[in-house]
């Protein structure tokens, strides 16, 4: 099924707008040029929306929030809900300060996801659970079965909580991934990628649930195949490696 | 002739002020520096013009316009303008949205460019052709050298045209390029580095149409030897070595 | 000294507060997670000072300065100093423009900065004193060592002074650094990302004169590491390696 739906998106080149952080905008939109999405940012409230209705996803990461930036992800989460277009948030380090907690509550009250991804302790927040964070980053524990579950029912949408182990919910079936590598954490933006990567097999066939996880899935058997290449030796080599993974056959990616 | 105007940036270190889109500005600032140029990139109304006026040439990229970027670039253009520096203006997206159709034209009634460069859909916009377009890459099919042709005399500047074949003209004459490497549309950022390139350029001897040649023949022919390097086996390693192209000379990547 | 300093940060994975430029974000954050600090971007003035008091350090660069940055950099410096966090201050380009002149004043008329970090030009533009630069770049000649000093009394601060030889003073003591390499003038972001570097050292032991040196000498080590390596062949392939030498321990380093 995965296979299926990874060759749908090479096809289809599906136009993904990506309102994400200022951190990560170039390599999220390499790496969904390698994965055969076609990206498109347009980050001003005169034109975010119109960009969202010729989209075939949109995306919404608040990982360097503005109120600018905010205004026009949610004029552009609007148009696309309006046009039938699918929509990621991305609740980038929601739990990190009062002003993100508040900019993601603006977003779902005008704007209905189709998925919403994030760390078990960004997930955890959006359902009233408190886990220990540091930065953007989650380091406490938590269920994230029961956590993906609680998000998907909340907010009626695919949860995605990412993690050693990856979890998609519908809010009912569970699908878990283990595909991944830890070198991923070293490179920054690879949680911001993913989003995009969500956001191109949404555009798919199959159920949402079946999109999601093929997307998770993809991207942590590319992370494996980058790691084992030889002239990769850390973070840097990785990255690169990383890209050219995102570009190849899920079969070839599964070879090892 | 191509040789001895990137040998002139070489020794020239021409300083480049970038008002590009947040995509881009680290891939853009790489490339020009590996090129042979120096970046800068100041994008706030109280500094853009007071940088225009030290820089050897001006870039403006509408990727990712808002208004106060829209005001720093008008401010940096006339700046340009007044003091001799050449303006190059890439119209990223000009055709997907009104907003940007009429960002395009406040900038044209206020500043003189030296070079318009964009891709067909663009340019074909910019004299009243409607090509089908995606987002901001170009699908439709057109005349390049008409529509370059038209684009130099309705602006009375030098307009370049990428594609498969880069076409330059001042209106008349008519140059054409064949270098290049499909590899260079899974880059992003790769159409907006080639305007600081070209910026560099224009800082030369020769006459514009000279430059903007020189600009996108050296620059093919990089994206050519970057492709044949053995560890190249993907967009993520295309792009390293791009980069590592760029800081060859001429002479070297003519051999192959 | 310099060894157990690094291997600190290491231990303690410092959580660092980038108020940076929008050219170097994903180099200075892919650069500090190597270096094995964790970054963290937060650049609206509605939380910049949340973050800052969460945060082991700050960094503030002034290098694609706007009005809103500059209020949610004095607001993360003053949290800062509050809240007993370092706060690294890289006056990119100030003596490029009034603007930037000024605003680096606001910044310190409200800031206490506990190292700044700056190529000759800018230091000594800090202290009254004017050599030739070229945007961003100093190409003018000076004593770095007493101009490190200048700086480092006028601001009872330490000073990093960067060029072919590092020099860093606390306005008596002077300690001067020779590793390093040519290329790194050739990657964007290679001064801005020190300043991370920095921002994560001074989370540890050792007094801020000790904690800055190991910066810069582990940064210069690391980048000649980066420079032997048989793929590196340019820029590009540099720019990777010293991402991946930067992850690496300081005694492979100094192995050569």
């Amino acid at each position: 099924m995965a296979i299926k739906l990874v060759n749908e998106v090479r096809e289809k080149k599906p136009l993904i707008h990506n309102l994400t952080n200022e951190v990560v905008m170039n390599f999220s939109a390499n790496g969904l040029l390698a994965f055969g999405g076609s990206p498109i940012m347009a980050v001003a409230e005169e034109d975010s929306a119109d960009i969202a209705k010729i989209s075939n996803g949109v995306l919404i990461n608040i990982g360097t929030l503005t109120e600018p930036h905010l205004r026009a992800m949610i004029l552009a989460g609007k148009a696309a809900n309006e046009n039938g277009v699918p929509v990621v948030i991305d609740p980038v380090g929601v739990a990190a300060t009062a002003y993100r907690t508040e900019a993601f509550e603006r977003i779902v009250s005008e704007v209905q996801p189709t998925a919403i991804k994030g760390n078990v302790g960004e997930m955890a927040h959006l359902v009233g659970i408190s886990l220990e964070t540091k930065g953007v980053d989650s380091i406490g524990e938590g269920d994230p079965q029961e956590i993906a579950r609680e998000v998907a029912a909340k907010y009626t949408t695919i949860a995605i909580v990412t993690g050693e182990v990856d979890v998609v919910s519908d809010g009912e079936e569970i699908m878990t991934n283990e595909a991944g590598h830890e070198w991923l954490a070293k490179v920054t933006g690879s949680g911001c990628l993913l989003g995009s990567i969500v956001a191109a097999c949404l555009s798919t066939s199959g159920t949402p649930l079946e999109q999601a996880y093929a997307a998770v899935r993809f991207y942590g058997l590319a992370a494996e195949k980058a790691s084992r290449h030889t002239n990769v030796n850390g973070p840097g080599t990785f990255a690169v490696r990383f890209i050219d993974a995102l570009s190849m056959d899920l079969t070839k990616l599964e070879e090892g």
